[in-house]
């Protein structure tokens, strides 16, 4: 019972969702009869990939944002980002008509910085000698704009205006499907997950949580194991947008209301997209297909009636793609 | 006022929907900004690559198939298709308890026979040395079966029950989004387009309707200005669905009721797959991307504030697709 009372209460994810509501897509719940079969479970899939900037992020992008006075929010924001928050940000001030500024790492890929210039955001490159920046690294940059524009600081995941945000995500999921066994996210440094554990912990106690995670980033495996933050290390996943650690906020959050935390093969996260566009014929990015790479190689512990999965994006750079493994 | 007397009766399409309803998906018409935006026009995309089977072919082979009584159809019906149209006979034979044999070339893409044989149809190869076969190397198949088996013969587009199929699509279409200047639709026998402006001709009489080729598989454009069948020969065009030519009932309608047949590139399809699958997310074949293509290369005639355009399927082989062309 302790343990549930260190979550966002479920009255800051409602007000959350009011405020956003206008700008965000209130994006479908997909199903599909030849998963439904190959699982033997009733899927419930949130489709964040068609979400506006292509993922969840604009959610908890927005929230903090348009919980600014208007004084502070015309100073513009910041973020440290190499994808999916960084464009949420551009769309969410350019929306708003404040600047945003982007602390972005020159490894980005081509795709995504476009996408932040063509919402207008400012980019400051990371340096970091052509590796992934550490989280110290972006923190360093995202500081030097924030002393010299005064732009308010928003932390991708470790922020509760951020987690609220995205918490949004699975309220709408509940409630249109409210019965479901297991909700499946994944995990990165766990803005999504802290919101949905969240979310759930107030609407539907009788639903289990599972982060899940690349095993290549298993550091909120390894955190949830030992009780405390493990940070991640040189995460060589194809899930680009999972590659960070767990925060001061997100941490307890999750450690107080998931389940379980599962880890997956970087086959079965490719097998897993495949899939997914193949028989769906939707595109998914590689984080979103974790959570149903758990499914694919049985991870989940226990058997479930009704699943719920949030497919957290749909930006992938087609240019780069790997060869597909057999499904 | 004659030629448009030459084309599918509405009422004759209004049973068909009926008729075939309860077995089909109801696809959904999406929309996206980020288009709209860049073509300066709004576009509504009907999406049969939702539909069961991932192509609009079920409709068809519903309709043929439902067409048939009880007796005739414990015979079982046959057809020749290198793709979607067998995947679509064998789901309508499953659904309604009959056999299904499906003439299929040796060269037919792994996945596409899989598909079959997952939804229990029977193939019987056609012999054409690794060519892609010509419609009487189909028929003398399809022929051999039927004399064999006693089965239906069900034509992939040259039948008037497979078109009727095939205009349902515009059908819903025109219900949902009544006022479009354009209709787009992709032509390769002939039988979604035959259908489409048989719809468009009943019911949206503004409406112009326009048929989208490769222009390595432009016999349709051929034969429009001809005003004769011209056949194709030797397609070497990425869009495998648009390989075949039109036939004796297609041709007549699509002359009678289609604004203009326009052509595109093989660079185009691929550019236009690319900005579906990255814009909105969702997977659609080479095929669908043709009407796109005409979008993106501006090959339409006069400017249309509201385009309709059926993405026809979403049927790919993610094994073999060439590399991504710039947008």
């Amino acid at each position: 019972m302790t343990g549930r009372s260190i979550a966002i209460p479920v009255e800051e994810i409602r007000v959350a969702h009011a405020r956003i509501e206008p700008y965000i897509h209130r994006t479908p719940i997909l199903t599909s009869e030849t998963l439904d079969a190959a699982f033997g479970s009733r899927i419930f899939f949130k489709c964040e990939n068609f979400q506006k900037s292509g993922a969840f992020k604009v959610r908890g992008a927005f929230n903090a944002l348009l919980s600014l006075s208007r004084e502070d929010a015309a100073r513009g924001i910041v973020t440290s980002s190499s994808g999916n928050q960084a464009a949420a940000v551009s769309l969410a001030a350019r929306a708003r008509g404040v600047s945003a500024y982007i602390a972005m790492p020159k490894i980005a890929v081509a795709s995504k910085v476009a996408a932040v210039q063509r919402y207008g955001g400012n980019i400051v490159w990371v340096e970091s000698n052509n590796r992934i920046p550490t989280s110290e690294e972006y923190d360093a940059t995202a500081l030097a704009i924030q002393e010299e524009t005064g732009a308010n600081p928003v932390h991708p995941y470790d922020d509760l205006r951020t987690i609220a945000g995205q918490a949004t995500c699975a309220l709408e999921l509940l409630e249109e499907v409210p019965d479901i066994d297991y909700l499946l996210a994944p995990v990165g440094g766990g803005g999504l997950l802290s919101g949905t554990c969240s979310t759930a912990a107030a609407l539907a106690t009788g639903t289990k949580v599972v982060g899940c995670e690349p095993e290549k980033a298993d550091d909120a495996w390894r955190s949830f194991q030992e009780g405390t933050i493990v940070p991640q290390t040189d995460p060589q996943t194809i899930a680009d947008g999972l590659r960070t650690s767990l925060g001061e906020y997100t941490f307890p959050i999750i450690a107080a209301n998931v389940s379980e935390i599962v880890t997956v093969s970087e086959d079965a996260i490719l097998r897993s997209m495949r899939l997914i566009w193949e028989t769906m014929k939707i595109v998914i990015e590689p984080s979103a297909a974790v959570p149903v790479a758990a499914l694919l190689e049985k991870k989940i512990s226990g058997h479930a009636d009704r699943i719920g999965v949030i497919l957290s994006g749909g930006n992938v750079d087609l240019d780069s793609l790997p060869d597909w493994p057999e499904l």
